[in-house]
């Protein structure tokens, strides 16, 4: 399927003070020894879904056609949740039918779902991610056909991006503390201000350092950010909040 | 030995926010530039032998025969402790002789075990990892033959899977909260009940969220969990814990 | 220009529970899907260029001739700050022109230097690691050749290795608590002691457990250390503290 060398990524949950990440990535070198392997994320917050979902549709608007993404964020492993291929924008996604591909499926998307049918001869209770969804990944990396069925209901969370300016919320603070909202830049093309934050930017150096201003961030959405520190700490922003447009 | 492309993996103490790591890649390059590196955890607590060995032992499970796998965790590093190449599952292992390849030794092994006589012409009374395991390995891993001497007696530390459930403790608490047992799935194999806990379960499912459970887990040993939540936070679990099984 | 396998390393403040990273290593892949890609570090302090600078200054040290590293910590993104592209000893730096290629300049070089002209058709106001930096190491990478201009005058912070003991402070501290002075090997070829921390020592073994030592560390500067344990927490050192040398 994709190119001479695969590229197979990885957003989990699961940290790095375990050896979780590197089961996983044995298993998909063991089906495709030759899958270039690139973490997206371990550091998801533990269990959250959305966090994961939002990871994960960085990472296939970062990648190009034929990448194979691994996403497991998964509670109810060992439960009856189905796993699920989606296929979105001739990128493949491998994870649980939680939610994971929401953020995605509603940005780059939609795409065509399918439930993995595929089980390896034995797969612990605890450990899809090693024992199912990678061996399965390295699968399709090396080219090989797994059992699937067409599927037209994936789960997806109750978050969209904003239709109108009155539905914008922070979706997700990141590493420097810069809050993303749910509003893309579509939406803000004749400007706008955020109510406490002040007129839409072009870039942190237009405001002094410490400041807070709203910016389009990388991913085409309206970030609140600092100049040079941390919007979610100064202005005490967490994921959910209402965000005010003018 | 390994296949074309040697696969060089990595377990160490010495977190993620200086060069070190990458200074033992770099090592391992220069020997195989064809080896595929794999990082298992970087984030082992500092010094932390016991918990450096049982990631190691996870990294052995994982991968298959030829892997090598470089293991740091070395507060003796510039004394006169040796430096061990251990050959477990047609696997080897390049770490020092401070109790490291414990758990691998008693859980995968008994494997081979061989002092690493071969030296470089320089190197630093600080960092051996980058000055002489990782070219070692780099050197393993493109196929050169180093000098070793055969020994029988690797640093073992106190630590066992449990004979009886008499000797059940608490050996590791992961990113997750998961408290693992040294009881392997075989003792239980006629179900069992953990006292505080409740009986064995097959997956997290099977209990309300913020439940504790006792299950096992992905390396086959008796785990002590709470769904969705920590159990070294809820139970107060921390290893070398006595675990009451009936 | 590099062999067969380009290798390419990253030293940004990105931080790991964002898909920053991974967004430059596909830029990267794009480009030159054979690349190596290397992670020196993502935990640069946010905004730390010293500490993003010693970083990269290790990078360079550990890799060979060829080598192509990108760091980005980058507070004047969307500025009209430079971007450079730095030789030092026959491999490529690409990074802001804010400081970052100091301890590099300073302990490797000095090198040549050149300012960036190439742009992509679009590029974003706040990303230029994932839209600029990455995609031209790629193409550098696959030997493409780049618009630039030589530039005399890269920003250079003022610190440098101490040319006597009296210039002697903390530049850096590491995972382990080391704190990293200014003062190389060369100024210590006779001995010497750390104030409130005594002579010159070759391996931590040389104290006991918990007690400091001053030795030279892999880096080959002189290093503030406790065995087993944190000078940085024992002793209260940080960056900028003076280091009396007897």
């Amino acid at each position: 399927m994709p190119a001479r060398r695969p590229i197979v990524t990885f957003t989990t949950d699961f940290g790095l003070s375990d050896a979780y990440a590197a089961a996983m990535k044995a298993a998909v070198l063991r089906q495709c020894p030759e899958a270039v392997l690139v973490d997206i994320t371990h550091q998801v917050s533990r269990h959250d879904i959305l966090a994961g979902s939002i990871a994960l549709e960085r990472a296939i608007d970062a990648f190009d056609a034929g990448t194979i993404h691994i996403a497991v964020v998964d509670p109810g492993v060992g439960t009856d949740r189905r796993v699920l291929i989606v296929e979105i924008r001739r990128q493949f996604v491998i994870c649980p039918d939680n939610g994971l591909i929401t953020w995605a499926w509603r940005r780059q998307g939609p795409g065509r779902a399918a439930e993995l049918l595929w089980r390896p001869d034995t797969f612990s209770a605890t450990f899809h991610g090693r024992d199912i969804l990678a061996p399965a990944a390295g699968k399709m990396a090396a080219g090989l056909a797994l059992a699937t069925k067409a599927i037209t209901d994936p789960m997806l969370l109750p978050v969209s991006p904003a239709a109108t300016l009155v539905d914008a919320c922070v979706i997700h603070v990141d590493h420097f503390g810069n809050a993303t909202t749910n509003v893309s830049q579509d939406l803000l093309s004749d400007g706008g201000s955020v109510r406490g934050v002040g007129e839409l930017r072009r870039s942190y150096g237009e405001v002094e350092r410490g400041q807070p201003l709203a910016l389009i961030g990388s991913s085409g959405l309206l970030e609140i950010a600092v100049r040079e520190g941390s919007a979610a700490e100064l202005l005490g922003l967490k994921v959910g909040d209402k965000v005010i447009i003018q």
